[in-house]
């Protein structure tokens, strides 16, 4: 039986948290993206296949070629945090299976079907990521997360020699609570959900 | 500023938690559920889109027509589960965006591109799958995460007079602890991160 979680934790994570547009200058250290990266391993992903892959950007080097690849709106809040986190897939994820699920041969369910890795791998990178926000909330960082990039630029500028492809990006670091936004409406119960 | 969850917290969030595949006999009340949806709603989608949609089988009827879906590995443990969440999205999802993102047309971002609305409906609700995971996990449930099932033999049962799409099913409620695999193996840090 596990604990449920108190009103200060549901807070950090849920309640009180918010996407940060703006961040304090306070950088995160080795340690902690290690740790961060320790929690969100643990989310489940079907057949333990783990395809999400994680580049921490945060060198001058990195942001620069970063930079060209934002949409413009992004831009600013994304060169002013301490770390952007590339959330990127394996697209040969599966060559890793005979390690991450022993017990079957889980590896021959995809070399036949690309449509099944694509598939496979974005659901599961994209749940990867969102365990990877919630990871961060826990550990008290504040979170960014982006989809509006150019995906093929950033592709060939960070991927060129690999199979890995982006999915999405994250910024991270310690917000600042001046720069946010008013929260938006989210759907009802009503809308969203239904009993069956 | 919010603050760090400590270790127990943690526990139940990532470290102790586990997917279960037995489950104790103790339902999920409505209150319950509305709490879970509450939370889930609260974690970020690209525009604030919030394509998910949420169906809580719990019926003996709902039980009974989602059965024939499953792949045969998931039939008995999903029939003993108090809830199995058909996580879908609305594939008209945009047309909630006046409501949900009032500051600009991002209705007209979607409409002329097929493509973009299901990447964005894929990505988002994937992502809200991993929200309601860690939410559900927070109030102290259990989750059986799967994506194997029939497609298209589920939107044609559940979703055949509606615009919305399976994604995934989530098993809910109080997990049998003697029904527990050994936790699978993860990727090092080394092989699915890298520093930029």
């Amino acid at each position: 039986m596990s604990a449920p979680l108190d009103q200060t934790a549901l807070a950090t994570l849920f309640t009180e948290a918010r996407t940060h547009n703006g961040w304090q200058d306070k950088p995160i250290s080795d340690g902690l993206l290690e740790e961060l990266y320790q929690l969100t391993r643990l989310g489940p992903t079907s057949a333990n296949c783990c395809p999400a892959r994680f580049v921490f950007v945060r060198s001058e080097e990195g942001k620069r070629k970063l930079e060209p690849c934002l949409s413009r709106g992004n831009r600013d809040k994304t060169m002013g945090a301490p770390v952007t986190v590339i959330v990127a897939y394996d697209s040969a994820f599966y060559d890793a299976l005979p390690e991450l699920f022993p017990h079957g041969d889980a590896r021959s369910w995809f070399t036949s079907s690309p449509a099944l890795v694509e598939e496979t791998a974005f659901r599961n990178s994209s749940m990867q990521a969102a365990y990877l926000i919630l990871a961060a909330r826990s550990l008290g960082l504040d979170t960014g997360p982006m989809s509006g990039f150019d995906k093929d630029l950033l592709d060939a500028t960070f991927f060129a020699d690999s199979a890995w492809k982006s999915n999405l990006l994250i910024n991270l670091g310690y917000g600042d609570p001046d720069k946010l936004f008013d929260r938006l409406p989210r759907l009802s119960f009503a809308k969203a959900c239904m009993l069956a």
